[in-house]
């Protein structure tokens, strides 16, 4: 571990010199670029120098070293903060701030995305940095044990998330010494003052009682913050540090320091002028801190494992539920030293489980807080590991910010989400996903995956521990018979044809629990002696579009396709994307979702009730047909 | 206001006596129901017996009697134990609660929701009651100024939702002395020990910190009940109530009494009996406590306003934003006393300050905090008031769990999110709302709005105010040409054809921004001998299907659909569900949306770079017609 030296005057003097030119950088940037937020860089410039100048453990040469610090902007719009660090470290040029930032084709974004080396998550909605970095911290602390610190700047106003206190209960919880959130408390918000102001001592007391260790700084005072610093990073303690630090918006420019009216606004240029003088004037100093130590992690990430992994095998016909299989599928996952697991405290249900037992080093227990479980997730990958995390797929509704900024920061994430639709039965409306395919598919780069049955669930858990980006998993709760051999293979995009003859007249499609119902009507229809070909779309994004389209052609463009979803957005939007995603096509289809809103019942009763049961589904073929 | 009597030794052990009963009903409403939480019901009934016999204000026989307490279940799957209350006090039976509960069509389902009409708001997501409930607290105190109290009961298990936190924080700053939570600390959650399981230190440091009033008791000690919850309701003091009442989960039958296992698990029949004898039988005890003072509310709602709304108007080709229509016309719409305003800390943006510029007595600044946001606005909603509810659209994915369970609450509500999509520019994909529509479309019966003109966002405004259900606007950044006059109309669920011929070739439909994309493109078009119709989908939920269809069946099925969104869920998916919901059709779509990640740039820059610009729709038409 280096020793960091003792703390000169001179040291200081640098640090208070790197401040003002990181103000002044700032200014510059979004001066040149007519938009961003220079003043929430000014109060914040003091904090950062000291902090890179003296305490951040980092090889700006080598972003990916294990060992190094990590440092994220909860409050993204200092954007013109961070990237002037960049400048100051020597990894940006002056040119590139100036010309780049917040320009087409730019790696310099509005707000920090992981488009640079240096940027771990995207950041730019408030109160996700911080339960980012309680993931990161999980990583350091229990997985890979090593003494990185995970430095998170945070912005007042973002304490009012309730995320914030989710991050804080579980750094607690976790004990995570190695986590450390600078508050940059600087009183103004975007349209006027903050809800609690310089109220240092309101802080101070949440934040205790939430089990940090807490410090009260002005964050203008460079020795104040090099002696708290050096005491934060000291990973001896068993709590989460919070620093408080008072702060002036738009400190050390006169005409804007501490007023309103100047939230995201760049200075007029005459302006910006004048600042950079009262500044100091343009600066070009180069500063680096210290480096970590080199160091291994325990478990290693970021490398294929070559752990053999053997998954659960089920008779053809036996019942079992698709949840049920992720659990015997995930904990058989679990042999790659790269996965970890994590639930919102219904591991019992979702069949996580599993894997707690079999791995509870790996496990994550992240209690009723949906947006700290995915953010937990996001921070494993940050780390390079492979988590998964689940809940009631009605409760992923509770992270939904946090899941479409997971595709931002490039996160590569696996959400397995059980007791989807009105199937669940008794427990009524709220215990059920009705919006979440819709919600997952319109992700960017998203994967969805809706198996049917427990070989194909637990086939497409071992196939989600490779994928890249957001990957879903819908599970159910019901047991039913397994359709496929363990031999079979389901790969992403693909789909299983379960019924077809040449003399098809119609298509059902299905997924998860509808499949059986089309099984059961085609077998309806067959005595009627009518052959409809059945489809299983496992994979609704990417949806199978050949298989699809095949079916379409062969079938006169009649088809019925049925889901325990509402209408908007899920398997039946998918489906009609594909079909009509190349060229001119005809259709006569029959759309069959829960349209009503249900109640409770059991789930064959509400299948019924919601129109999407065998009897419904041959309905709506016979009506194509007439 | 009325008086409580002095308790009596009687009135306690009436009391006690009603917990048993509570219990007993709780066990064999769910033992008959074969499914639900009597171990949950169990720990709370004294608490619940005692608030109602004595304390809750309630006319039974007048559910809608405007000075009644609010009881809001926060925990939600204690439903046995709500149900059982309604028996206690007469208004249902206990035939309704044995054969009802958790059956198909039955009022009495799994989770409360507001199909019984004592139910304020539908939970079983944990975490959403106390937010829901600061929204009737203040409405209470700030709009109509009437003494009902709101009492909240929550678990142990949801504290942990940072919901609880918003809720809490804005709670005491907004001195909502009416409103008071109850913690049925039990100790236990689903699959084990609680987070702090009986740590009421822990609990009360909290909560304290966030500025309530806190009393720590034994949950089964009737008279200590009594004490607290008189001082807990008197309204004397400006701060919040928490009531930390450390419980036994199971309470009363000794063979699950404070044991793991027993969760979300009815009794067997047998070993119910054994329950029964063991809480000393069953009773049928009719037990009313307190009604109200009559009283009438300062703002009056639930009736329609005559106030004459007098909407801004525009001048053909004038540019405005429609974010600035919709402020200018919520100003307008706030003469009717009904409306209230909220907003997460960015009104200036969203323009929703000028409402609170001309109705500071009905604007409620929310900050940082959307799922509080959205819960005050549902809080608005059981009272009977028309809230409009604002941020940027991209962070109302913060709030989904809350927006999907206000369908359920059948709340009437209204968000409008702003800054939606890439025409955003410079401040990059985490400000950019790009799955909102897919968000709001899957939402049972919403309403989803896109107006693209001043004009019609202002009309649209003013339509809003009387939609039932969660309606949802969005809007534009930018100031864009005014298209209609003030004298148009806008109903809900049609659209405008902008340009139209009877040689028409295809079809350009758009919405927002996109549909000056659309007329740009069918102006170049034009010069090429191409006749373009342009419709603009202002109402993308409800969609008009004839004018679609129409325009399908005038272009030969050519349709290009542009929108600023994901491809998954929105302005595309609605018009293909609308064009293929009625039958055998014949399309050859050119679906033109964000397929792209995308970063900061201008607005054009980011429109051209993900392919929905004026260039690539005239393209995609130019494709579709050769």
């Amino acid at each position: 571990m280096p020793i960091p030296s003792a703390t000169t005057d001179a040291d200081l003097a640098l640090a208070a010199e790197l401040g003002q030119q990181l103000r002044v950088d700032s200014v510059r940037s979004s001066t040149s670029a007519g938009s961003g937020h220079p003043t929430s860089s000014m109060s914040a410039a003091d904090l950062m120098a000291v902090l890179v100048s003296r305490h951040l453990r980092y090889d700006w040469d080598n972003p990916d070293r294990p060992g190094n610090d990590h440092l994220i902007f909860s409050k993204g719009h200092a954007s013109p903060l961070l990237y002037s660090i960049y400048k100051a470290v020597g990894v940006v040029s002056d040119e590139e701030l100036m010309t780049g930032y917040r320009r087409l084709g730019s790696r310099l974004e509005g707000h920090p995305t992981p488009v640079l080396p240096w940027v771990d998550v995207a950041t730019g909605s408030l109160g996700q940095g911080l339960p980012d970095g309680v993931g990161v911290a999980l990583a350091g602390k229990y997985v890979e044990e090593l003494p990185y610190r995970v430095w998170v700047l945070c912005g007042d106003s973002e304490i009012a998330e309730g995320s914030i206190w989710e991050a804080l209960d579980k750094a607690s919880y976790y004990k995570l010494s190695n986590l450390i959130a600078i508050v940059d408390i600087n009183r103004l918000g975007q349209r006027g003052p903050t809800e609690h102001e310089w109220d240092t001592e309101t802080y101070r007391r949440r934040v205790t009682a939430f089990g940090a260790r807490a410090f009260v700084i002005d964050g203008h005072d460079v020795a104040a913050i090099d002696r708290t610093l050096a005491q934060a990073g000291d990973l001896s303690g068993e709590q989460p540090i919070v620093i408080l630090a008072r702060t002036l918006k738009g400190r050390g420019f006169s005409e804007v320091e501490d007023k309103e009216g100047w939230h995201g606004k760049p200075l007029p240029p005459e302006m910006a002028e004048r600042a950079v003088i009262e500044l100091g004037g343009e600066r070009n100093l180069l500063v680096r801190g210290p480096v970590p130590d080199d160091a291994a992690p325990r478990h290693p990430a970021r490398a294929n494992s070559a752990a053999e992994i053997k998954l659960p095998a089920y008779d053809l016909g036996q019942k079992v539920a698709t949840r049920k299989a992720y659990g015997d599928a995930l904990a058989a996952v679990g042999a790659r030293p790269d996965v970890e697991a994590m639930d919102g405290e219904v591991s019992n249900s979702t069949f996580a489980d599993e894997f707690a037992k079999a791995y509870p080093e790996r496990y994550f227990e992240m209690f009723i807080a949906e947006q700290q479980l995915v953010a937990a997730a996001v921070g494993f990958s940050v780390r390079g590991y492979r988590p998964f995390a689940s809940t009631f797929a009605a409760f992923f509704t509770r992270a939904y910010d946090f899941i479409r900024m997971a595709a931002i920061s490039q996160a590569n994430i696996r959400l397995v989400g059980s007791h989807a639709g009105v199937e669940i039965g008794a427990d009524g409306p709220s215990q059920m996903a009705l919006e979440d395919l819709a919600m997952l598919r319109a992700v960017h780069g998203s994967t969805v995956l809706y198996p049917s049955d427990a070989t194909s669930a637990a086939a497409l858990t071992k196939t989600m521990a490779d994928l890249d980006g957001v990957c879903y998993m819908r599970t159910t709760r019901g047991a039913y018979p397994v359709l496929y051999d363990a031999a079979e293979t389901f790969p992403v995009g693909g789909s299983k044809v379960l019924r077809s003859a040449d003399d098809d007249q119609v298509t059902l499609i299905g997924a998860g629990v509808t499949l059986y119902e089309c099984l059961a009507a085609a077998d309806q229809l067959a005595g009627e002696g009518i052959s409809a070909r059945v489809i299983d779309v496992y994979s609704v994004k990417p949806i199978d579009t050949a298989t699809l389209t095949a079916a379409a052609m062969a079938t006169g463009g009649r088809l019925v396709v049925a889901e325990d979803h509402h209408p908007e957005g899920g398997l039946g939007a998918a489906v009609l994307d594909a079909l009509t995603g190349n060229g001119r096509t005809e259709l006569d289809i029959a759309h069959l979702a829960v349209r009503v809103m249900p109640g409770s019942g059991t789930g064959e009763e509400l299948l019924d009730e919601a129109g999407i049961s065998a009897s419904h589904i041959a309905d709506a073929a016979r009506r194509l047909l007439t």
